[in-house]
């Protein structure tokens, strides 16, 4: 049996080179794959040096050195009179490929309306593609390097003329700092904070879990301010004497659709400059107004006491997972540190091909072209709805991604259900109530359905809107 | 004086279109700028509604509703009897931009043989468009949302293909996860050895002071391993009761180039297996090993007990932000439990576009061609230091992209300075000697230099040469 081994266990698949130097090489490589892929399991007697080399046609000191060295390094271990084995290992290796974690169940639904995508089908490949060939072409050879903490210089500048221009924000490209999306920019500023001594950050009720988990994470207190028809209640924040900062979407909360009140703007700055505090200004979808004039970021009434923060993730990919912050001049060297490690940059590359796609003008005509497309989406929506459900409310609509559809109380789980029974995922507004929920305090939340009318694509969208409207309750 | 300030104030930059409804919207964004860039200052007086209505030729009342607004916006502030006036800020803005903070000195000098860095003028700009154009063109449309916490499967999956192929790693693309390079990756590993009850992950001694300053972040004691002919002392494990982790680069020891010697190597996994420890392994440079086989990677050994980290950064460029975990199966779900948020991954085109890249075989070309150069490089400093400071001797050759140069005792702080002199950057041994230097043990560090010959492009390779002969002193 010993004889046939070599055959058996190596047969048509070693590959080995029989001249040259590489031969004991070879054969190392040949016995680790085997025993890698469990064609030889622990404990298995392997033959003797001089019957594999017969076996093979090769010196046997070839056969010996190899399994000597693959004795120190761990896979054979060889005993006196008892030859050479295969080594036992802790634990046996998995054969089948482990499964990967499978998605959020959501996203199992063959039709989905949950907030906070906007339709990827419509991701402008070939501009993109123009884009970063002219960007790798003309990119100085230090782009290929780890680069400067606050991201390309580059990136920087076109994002400052662009939010100066889009949306009122008073951005130097040297307050600038690109990261890798809206939490990494929220979770470096959580760290300044602690570092400051600042113990709460208020957040609005309602808003995302996740935001205010990731600040409690960092060890701060969150503090819930209520949300109405004018948005957040700021009058709110002078009731909670040890705030540090507030979280807010003043250009259209999340998940509401309101803007805030240009009385409460005002209120929220002069809020902030009587305590020192901080306004976090997460300006999520400030490109997509669809009924007048946009509302400018908040930050443009007070830079040194607004931290602006902004993405590509709404007007362009999630998936490029690039970001930016504008930062009070007194902040940058403290979030700088924050950043630390040079692995948080995002890549250089993808941060050039953004920036020239920005200075180009292929940004804000991508920008435009999907305001048109998701405002008729949002006239459809609400003009089906009119016509299949006619009592129903829509709300929060005069921007954004996504509306406010109110229901009748009581029936806000009973229709989410129903959509999944459908294959239609869609969100309850209980999920945006987590600040109050967590903090004990207040009524539950209205009835109501945030409906995410970018996220599917046009293909899908019939279907998806003939789905809802067939799980709405009618009104009474 | 009032009379001529609207001309003056706003002049010829006041583009406002006098006709259709977006009047008062212009106006009220040309007074915003005016104040934001500083033409308008805090105190300022404007002119009543009525004449700027009759400089500008439009309805008084759109001034009026203007001048509310931004009132209520908190721009402007007005008060019975004393008009309309330029809001007070708290902070007068920067007019100037504000410097964005220098790199670390050693960067600023012309030449540069500072380690840790691959050729960055080599990146293979061609084939990488050409591997992201097709990566874009094949994507489906979920790659540009935000895709599987683990990184892109395409990725994992070439990863995993080529790791096994090239590295000796088993790797199942189940077990891989991307991350956004070896840092990112050490720290979501810290995270997951504290949360599991670790309070000390052994280091090599020498090691770089960022990967010890990041696990003590973490919270975790960075108790030193020494480091010797052979390489790590595994041996010394033992004497480290409560290490529930080490921090190894057996390929190629970082920085004094020795590859661990195949005893130890089993006995790191010995030590592994006694304890329940893991070893971490820091496989930076792999894939440049010039004078035999590559050693395998640890890895291969025992995939329940080592955790493989390997990177883009060396073969290709750091500034693509891309590394790979590959875990045993039962990290899997804590690792990713601590990448958390969805913002920690990579770009997804970029993941997909380095997948395209390493499944057209263009990277293990690229990784070939740059051996070639590398090598070179490697043996014209070897043949230049035996003629021009013939007592030198250099170490750790073998493999990476960096030497080892011994110098005379007492001289290594004066080399660097000299070299410094004259324009070019290079690293002494000492800073590489800091967890001894911390836990305050062991002898100073023999005086040597490490000398990355990657660093320079080819056009600053003759010079960074002659720069270090003319530095370095001569054997006595």
């Amino acid at each position: 049996m010993t004889e046939s081994w070599a055959t058996s266990a190596f047969g048509t698949d070693l590959h080995l080179d029989l001249k040259g130097p590489g031969l004991r090489a070879s054969l190392m490589d040949a016995l680790r794959d085997a025993v890698r892929t469990g064609r030889l399991v622990s404990g298995t007697r392997l033959p003797s040096s001089r019957s594999l080399a017969v076996d093979l046609g090769i010196a046997r000191n070839t056969v010996a050195d190899a399994y000597a060295e693959l004795v120190a390094e761990g896979w054979l271990s060889a005993q006196q009179g008892s030859g050479t084995r295969v080594a036992t290992r802790a634990v046996p290796r998995p054969v089948a490929p482990t499964a990967v974690p499978a998605p959020p169940s959501g996203r199992r639904l063959a039709l989905s309306l949950v907030p906070g995508s906007p339709d990827l089908a419509e991701f402008p490949r070939r501009e993109w593609l123009a884009a970063s060939r002219r960007a790798l072409t003309a990119a100085p050879n230090d782009a290929f390097g780890c680069g400067d903490a606050l991201g390309r210089v580059e990136l920087r500048t076109a994002v400052a003329d662009y939010l100066a221009r889009a949306r009122g924000v008073y951005a130097d490209p040297g307050h600038v700092v690109i990261c890798s999306g809206f939490h990494h920019g929220l979770m470096l500023m959580a760290q300044v904070l602690v570092g400051r001594g600042v113990r709460a950050v208020a957040v609005e009720d309602y808003g995302l879990d996740g935001h205010r988990d990731l600040l409690a994470g960092a060890g701060l207190r969150t503090p819930p301010v209520a949300v109405d028809g004018r948005g957040t209640c700021t009058d709110d924040l002078a009731d909670l004497p040890d705030v540090g900062a507030v979280l807010m979407t003043p250009s259209h909360q999340y998940p509401t659709g309101v803007a805030l009140h240009p009385e409460r703007r005002a209120a929220a700055v002069g809020w902030a400059r009587a305590t020192g505090g901080l306004i976090l200004e997460d300006d999520y979808d400030g490109e997509f107004r669809y009924d007048r004039q946009p509302v400018g970021a908040l930050q443009g009434l007070d830079p040194d006491r607004v931290v602006y923060f902004g993405t590509a993730s709404k007007p362009l990919a999630t998936g490029l997972r690039l970001g930016w912050m504008v930062l009070p001049a007194a902040l940058v060297a403290e979030i700088v540190a924050a950043k630390g490690h040079a692995d948080w940059m995002s890549s250089s590359l993808e941060q050039l091909t953004l920036a020239e796609f920005i200075a180009s003008g292929a940004y804000e005509r991508h920008v435009r072209s999907m305001r048109l497309r998701y405002r008729r989406r949002r006239d459809q929506l609400v003009a089906e709805l009119a016509r299949r459900v006619p009592g129903i409310r829509v709300t929060g609509i005069a921007a954004g991604l996504h509306a406010v559809l109110e229901l009748p109380a009581g029936t806000e789980a009973s229709v989410v259900e129903a959509a999944a029974h459908n294959g239609l995922a869609v969100t309850g507004m209980a999920q945006f109530r987590g600040a109050a929920r967590v903090s004990g305090a207040v009524a539950p939340a209205p009835d109501a359905l945030v409906v995410g009318y970018a996220t599917p694509s046009d293909s899908a969208w019939a279907g998806a809107l003939d789905a809802l409207c067939g799980v709405l309750p009618q009104a009474r």
